[in-house]
């Protein structure tokens, strides 16, 4: 694999204006995070970032510290002569991917301002993962509920395991999974959103493919390997011409068809522009294998 | 089931100024409703209401009079100390579902004025249904065409027979379906709307689920008793808390995708100050089953 | 069928102005067109038009010779006493229905400004088979690919082969499929659409299916038959009342629900005001077949 740059030099920089800060949690009635504790494991090895949710016990549970942890692991920029990240995946330690909040943060006790803490940080990372300049794809292994669900339905890609199921059972504990349901409700038809919402109950793997939740299932004990698979086959590509459709894929799909043209259009125009999408085209014309930058140099005006 | 609170005190009130009251017919060379006859039958147990579509012999048509019955039935206030109703389902007398508009209310005899009102009446009912405080079930055991698929396309949730179908074939008679298109097309995918609106010919109903026009098939003699045990299952939670997410649901899926985090990281917050919210939480944590005050009253500010 | 009205005289005219046109290519640089080849072969019988993408060994590219071609022969006036066009049917001369941009035209040595052309020009196709007055139809016999597979997702209907498949392999030549995921974004689910995007694999026709992509997969010795066989079915309806249709419908997906509503109530009470309205609703109260003017005539105010 080419030598990849230093993307995040361009584009990282800029995320972090755009997201907001996650406050430091001053509330002393909050539960505190376990300082020694780690949420999530990061590990990464040729541009494949993989942050692994990290607290089976709590069945992984979106608490205020592990949304720190991993959008932390989300923006780490790669230290010194490391290579470049190009594609992250998140995956959960046992067999619940993640089962959502953490109830025991939601009470009367932790009080409304603790609470409107935790879902801001949760819509940061979850924003976060679509706006992330490289591919964020999830591989389940298991259960994926409430806001669990909802991080399968961000990401860009999902793969998942035959015996993974999916569901927004907020209904049970009188929390209805309305912030889920702004990604559920994007990714599959409403009459699925809607029936999962109000009845709670889990969907299988082949429902969630038949309805667009997920990307592929795959037998359990082939997960991993398929899903680094995926991962590398993206890796083959320039990464700054992934990042650039990436970006514009997720603005055009805001706007009304004339204006996604008018947009998408430039983003073309523009990346024939780069060297590599020159590098690629040559190559193709030559029938070699194209080289690629990984960079945004330019091969004219 | 715990005795739920009046949530029409509530919600209803809001619902009768949103909702274009229906104009009284003045025009008489309309064909005039059978004063006595009974459109819909409407019946109420537990907190289900089951409004039946009761004019087999017209194909259950949603004419004037039809529409009139059905949004008088959704809008009913429950009487007295009967229990408050927490879910709808919509089902027809006899092998149609509902087969649309009746086409002799729409001639030139009737004319612009009269036919405006019809559209306007069924429109009202069409965004009633969605707007409606509880969830509103399609029960559908045979034909369901124009106007009456686009019922099925609005309802929340839609349980359907194995030999139900679903057609909007307008273009037969000269008149498109361009109203339950509005319904249509935001269930299904365009490239399936498009071909059943320009061929007119119905999907069957594994087609409908697969497309996301409908949420389950069921074998046609069970379909009573499965709609019946969707519903109930419904009614387990609690009513506050179900109303609360229709209703954010529904008003987040127009907006963008950050909008919408907005709207609802909003709503959790105040769904976690209710009672319901806290109740719910609490039993879960204590293991114990929840016992729901079906009210808005507030477990903190 | 009765004869069909100059429909093209009502909205084709229209159209020449919501439609930019294409700007002559001055650009000495760029590869010239050849001048007496045909890029389009294009054939009328009983209202139905058939494009045939005749660039087989460029694997029916749509270079900018090939766009114009295909722009004239969509917007072509009816000629003399010929019948009126009332279907559009695009194919593609063998095994590659079509594989995108002409990756030539798309050097640094063409430049900027005659990639900006292309790309306008490109999208002027893609959003006039929408707002053709007609419906247009995909037969796909085998791999639409980039552009190529954004043509079939910008149809309003895609008769398939079951040997056909979809890609947008864009990345494979460093250059994102943006413009592609316009049209592919709005047809399938976020996820199917961003694999497709970031991996540049191909999908099965029954995934395509699947996913909402195309609208039929048939035997691939039976396609022209059966695509021909689904023409004929629509131009058995009023044309006026066809293209009233799919002009709303494409109008109103673009809004609230409400305001679709409003949109196509108003077109609902208009389109019943049409001599085809009233003759298909008398047609069916008779219990005859309609005979329809194909005109926009008036049966009332």
């Amino acid at each position: 694999m080419a030598a990849s740059m230093r993307i995040s030099k361009l584009i990282w920089p800029n995320l972090a204006k755009t997201v907001n800060c996650f406050h430091q949690t001053r509330n002393l009635s909050a539960p505190a995070a376990n300082a020694t504790k780690q949420y999530t494991l990061m590990t990464q090895k040729d541009g494949v970032r993989r942050i692994h949710l990290n607290d089976p016990k709590k069945r992984n549970a979106l608490s205020l510290a592990m949304l720190h942890s991993l959008k932390n692991d989300l923006l780490k920029e790669t230290a010194g002569d490391e290579e470049e990240v190009r594609i992250i995946i998140i995956s959960g330690e046992g067999p619940v991917f993640c089962a959502g909040h953490d109830l025991k943060e939601l009470t009367s006790e932790t009080g409304r301002k603790y609470h409107t803490e935790i879902f801001d940080a949760c819509t940061d990372v979850m924003l976060l993962v679509q706006d992330m300049p490289v591919p964020v794809i999830a591989q389940v292994a298991g259960l994926a509920t409430a806001a669990g669900c909802q991080l399968v339905a961000s990401c860009d890609i999902a793969v998942v395991s035959e015996k993974s199921r999916f569901a927004t059972p907020g209904v049970n504990v009188g929390l209805f999974c309305s912030t889920p349901g702004v990604a559920l409700g994007r990714a599959v038809p409403r009459k699925i959103a809607m029936e999962m919402l109000f009845t709670g109950e889990p969907i299988t793997a082949q429902a969630a493919l038949q309805h667009g939740l997920v990307s592929k299932v795959v037998p359990h004990e082939q997960l991993e390997e398929e899903t680094q698979k995926l991962a590398e086959k993206i890796c083959q590509y320039s990464s700054s011409v992934i990042s650039l459709g990436k970006s514009c894929f997720n603005s055009q799909m805001g706007k009304s068809r004339k204006e996604a043209y008018r947009e998408a259009g430039q983003v073309m125009v523009d990346n024939l522009s780069l060297k590599d999408g020159q590098e690629g085209i040559g190559a193709f014309v030559r029938k070699e294998h194209p080289k690629w930058s990984n960079s945004f140099d330019k091969a004219h005006e």
